[in-house]
C-alpha cells in the first residue's frame, strides 16, 4: 500500500475527493513521517497535532455529508514560521519574535484555509528569512534529507526539507533573493516565485517590500500550479498586490512544448559554475528539447548591473524594518545577521533610489535580450554543488562568506527583475545531492513557466524520488 | 476700456467665446504688458512671440468659421521652464540644461493645447526647482511685482510674478515643497497643488518623484478649477498618476459654506509666526465664517514628525536624479544648490525608506486629528512676512540660511501628506507685500478646497488688485 505521506498535493486532494483516503489518514501519515524523522531533519518549529487531526475529522465528516470541499481539501501542509495566524506564535525564525502573537491572519493562509488545506503548524527558516543556506542559531540548523551534513538552502529551509522528506505535501516559503527556489533546488523539490506583487503579502513578515514574494514548495509543478491558482490575485489588504486576473494555472499544463523556445543567458549564471551542475542542467535541456522545445544561448549584458542593485534594495529595506531592534538589542540576532544588517545602515539613500529607478528600464532591457523570440529563460538554480552546513557557516568562520553568498547568485536577479521563476529538480550530483533548474517567464506568465516545468516532470522522476532517512 | 491683460482665465475664455475679444487681442495685450514691465520683473525666460500670435490668429479664424474650441481657447499662458515641449529648449532654470531640447511633450501641455490655451513661452524658476525664494544665479533673480526688492517665492518664481504682473492669465508651476503655493502667496495670486498623483508628471522635469506636483497659478480659484479640470486625471505615460475620475471642479464653486467646518492646527504653522501675517490670516477666517463656515482650532501632533520626513524624501530623490551631473560638473550649480544636493548624498537609505513608510500612517493620523468633523484645514501660507531678495540670498551670506529655509516651513507638510492645498491672497502686510492663506482638503477633495477659496474670493478683492509697475 502507498504511504499516503508520499502523495503529491493533487494526488492527496484527488484521493480525498474520491473517498480513497480520509483527511485523517492523510494527516496521520504526515504526522508519522514527522515523528519518525524530524529529530534528524529539524524542519518543524511548531506541530499543531491535535488541531490538524480535528480539522481533518471535520473535513471527513463534511465530505461524508456530501459537502463539496475546496481544491486542497484533505492536503496536509505546514508553512514557514512567518505567515501570521491571529493568536498563534509566529517566530520568524528569530529570538526577538519567539513569543510574537500576531492579531491578523495572512491573506494567503485564509485562502489556503478556504480551499481546504490542513495547516499542521510552522517550519524552520533562516532568522528573519535573511540567509540563503538555512542556518538558524535559535532553532538549530535545518538539515538536508538527502544528506544530513548538507545545508537545505534558505531561507525557507523547513519548507524545502519537509516537502523533500515527505513530512507534508506542500509548504509556503517566501522568496526575496531565492528563498523558495534555493531550498527547492537544494532539497530536490519544486518551488515557484511568482511575478512580483502576484501573491498578497498581507500578514506576512516583511524583509524587503520591493522584492518579497510568497509562493509554495511542492513535489510537482502541477501541485505548484494548483496552489498558485488558490493564493494569487489582488488583495484589498495589500495595496501592492497586482490587479491582473488569475488564470487556472493547471489548465496550462499541456505537456506540449512544440513552438516553445528557451533562452539560456551566457552571462552571470555560469560564472565559476561547477561542471557537475552544468552537466545536469544541460541534460535537462535535452529533455525539454525532446518535448519539442528549442534552446538558444543568448547574451544578456543587463545582468551585470542587476547583480549589484538587487542587494542594495533588499539591504536598505531590511535595515529599515529592523532599525529599532538593531538599536535596542543587536545581540539577539545571530552574528552573521546583525553584521549583514549593520552594513545596510551605511548604504546612502540615493543609491537605493537609483537601484529602484533602474528596475523598470533593466527589466525592459532584459526582456529584449532574453525573451525576444523566447518564452522561457532557463538557468541552473545554483552554480555550485550543494554545500555542507559546515562550509557555509559564517558565524563559525568568516572565510566561508564567499561560498555562503554564492549560494544565491543565480536566484537573486529574478527578484530584482520581478519575473516568475520555477525551480525544478533535474538530477543529483556526484555526492548524491540534488541539482536544480530555474525556468523563468515574462511578467505574469507564471503559467508558461509552470507548463515547461510540468512537461519536464512528465519525462523525469527526480521530483518523485524519496530520500532515505 | 478694460486692459485685456487684466482678465482672468475664465473672463478671457468667455470674452473669446462670446466674440468680445479676439485671441490675437488677448495675446497682444499680454505681450504689451511683458514688453513694458518684464525688464524689471524678469519673469520670462523665452517669449515665443510669433508662434503665440500665429496660434491666436488660427483660433480667431477657427472661431469665425464656427469651430467650437476648448475651455481655455484664447487664453494666454506661459509656463515654468521645466515642462517639456518636443524640440523646444527646456532649461529647468539651470546652466546644465540651458541647451536641453526634449524629444517629448509633457502630457499637461498636450492637455492645455487641446483645451485651446495659447502657450507664449517659458518662465523663470529656481534652478532645477530647488529653492523656495526664486533666486536664480543663471537667469537672474525674478522680482516681486509688488516691490522689486522683495523675493517672489519659488521655485515657480516667474509663474507667480507673471500672473501677479498680468503678463498672462495663468501659468503652470510645480510644487514639491511649496513651489506653487509660495509664489502664489508671496506674489498675491492663487495657486493649487492637487492630491499627490492627481496630475500627470509625464514630460515634466523631476525633482522628487514622491512629492512633485503639477498645478496652475492663476488670479482666481475659479481659474484654478477650470485648469485643474483640464489637466488632472490618469495618464498612461505616468504610471504613478491616480485613476480616480476627475469632476468638473467649477461645478463645485457654489459660494455657500454653510455646513462647512474649518480646522486650524495649533502646532507647527504658527511657530514664530509674524503677528501681521497671523492678523491677516485671522481676518480671512472671519470672512469665511461670514459665508457660513465654522472654524475650530485643533491639535495635530503628527506635524512634528512630518517636518523631518518631508526633507529626507525630497533630498534623497533629488540627490539621485542629480548624481551624474554632481559628479561631472558640480561647479555648474549655484553654490547653495550644490551644497543642498551634497547633503542629500549623506542621508542613509533606511532613513529614506522609513520616511516613505511612515507616510501612509502619518496621513491617516493627520486626517484623524484635523479632518474629523472638518472638511478644510486652514493655515497661513508663510509664517513670516515676505522677505527681500537680499535677506534670503544664501549664496551671498550663509547667515541667511535659517530665513531662507523658513520660507517653506508651512507649505512642505502638505507635500508629505499629499493632500490638495490651495493658496489664496488674503491681504497685504505693513510693507505692502501680500499675505497668503492655505486651504487644504482630504485626498482627492480638490473641489472642496477650491469651493472654500472661491467663496472667500467672492467677498474679497485681494486677488483682483494689480501691482503698479
Amino acid at each position: 500500500m502507498t504511504d499516503l505521506a508520499t502523495l503529491s498535493v493533487t494526488e492527496a486532494a484527488d484521493a480525498f475527493a474520491k473517498g480513497e483516503a480520509t483527511a485523517e489518514a492523510l494527516v496521520r501519515a504526515s504526522l508519522a513521517r514527522i515523528d519518525a524523522h524530524d529529530g534528524k531533519v529539524n524542519a518543524v518549529i511548531r506541530l499543531d497535532r491535535e488541531a490538524a487531526l480535528e480539522a481533518a475529522a471535520a473535513q471527513d465528516k463534511a465530505r461524508a455529508g456530501g459537502v463539496r470541499l475546496g481544491a486542497l481539501a484533505g492536503v496536509p501542509m505546514m508553512h514557514k514560521d512567518m505567515y501570521y495566524r491571529a493568536g498563534k506564535v509566529s517566530s520568524c525564525g528569530s529570538k526577538i519574535r519567539k513569543g510574537f502573537r500576531p492579531t491578523v491572519t495572512a491573506t494567503v493562509l485564509r485562502k489556503l484555509d478556504a480551499a481546504g488545506a490542513i495547516d499542521m503548524g510552522t517550519l524552520n527558516m533562516a532568522e528573519f528569512a535573511q540567509n540563503p543556506t538555512g542556518h538558524n542559531a535559535h532553532f538549530g540548523d535545518c538539515r538536508n534529507p538527502w544528506n544530513l551534513a548538507y545545508c537545505t538552502g534558505g531561507s525557507s529551509s523547513g519548507s524545502g526539507a519537509g516537502v523533500a522528506a515527505r513530512f507534508f505535501a506542500a509548504a509556503l516559503g517566501s522568496d526575496t533573493g531565492g528563498s523558495i527556489r534555493l531550498p527547492a533546488g537544494i532539497c530536490g523539490v519544486t518551488g515557484i516565485k511568482g511575478t512580483q506583487t502576484r501573491v498578497s503579502r498581507a500578514g506576512v513578515m516583511p524583509l524587503s517590500f520591493s522584492m518579497d514574494n510568497v509562493g509554495p514548495l511542492t513535489r510537482t509543478a502541477r501541485d505548484a500550479a494548483r496552489i498558485m491558482t488558490v493564493i494569487a490575485g489582488q488583495d484589498p489588504l495589500d495595496a501592492t498586490s497586482a490587479p491582473e486576473a488569475v488564470p487556472d494555472y493547471e489548465a496550462a499544463l499541456t505537456g506540449d512544448l512544440r513552438g516553445i523556445s528557451l533562452a539560456v543567458p551566457r552571462e552571470w549564471f555560469f560564472d565559476g559554475a561547477d561542471e557537475v551542475v552544468v552537466k545536469g542542467f544541460e541534460s535537462a535541456l535535452e529533455v525539454l528539447k525532446a518535448r519539442g522545445a528549442k534552446v538558444d544561448y543568448v547574451s544578456c549584458p543587463s545582468l551585470r548591473a542587476i547583480g549589484t542593485y538587487v542587494s542594495v534594495v533588499s539591504r536598505v529595506e531590511g535595515a529599515t524594518i529592523h532599525a529599532n531592534w538593531m538599536r535596542e538589542h543587536p545581540g539577539d540576532y545571530a552574528i552573521h545577521l546583525s553584521g549583514r544588517l549593520f552594513g545596510g545602515y551605511a548604504i546612502p539613500g540615493h543609491y537605493y533610489v537609483e537601484a529602484l529607478s533602474r528596475r523598470g528600464p533593466l527589466l525592459r532591457q532584459f526582456c529584449k535580450e532574453a525573451f525576444a523570440g523566447h518564452q522561457i529563460v532557463a538557468t541552473p538554480t545554483l552554480r555550485m554543488r550543494v554545500p555542507t552546513l559546515a562550509e557555509t557557516d559564517i558565524d563559525a568562520d568568516t572565510a566561508n562568506w564567499a561560498r555562503h553568498m554564492a549560494v544565491s547568485a543565480n536566484t537573486r536577479p529574478f527578484n530584482y527583475l520581478g519575473i516568475p521563476t520555477v525551480s525544478v529538480p533535474c538530477g543529483f550530483d556526484d555526492r548524491g545531492l540534488p541539482i536544480g533548474m530555474q525556468l523563468s517567464a515574462r511578467p505574469f506568465a507564471e503559467g508558461r513557466a509552470l507548463q515547461a516545468a510540468d512537461a519536464y516532470q512528465r519525462d523525469t522522476d527526480w521530483h518523485a524520488r524519496v530520500p532515505v532517512l
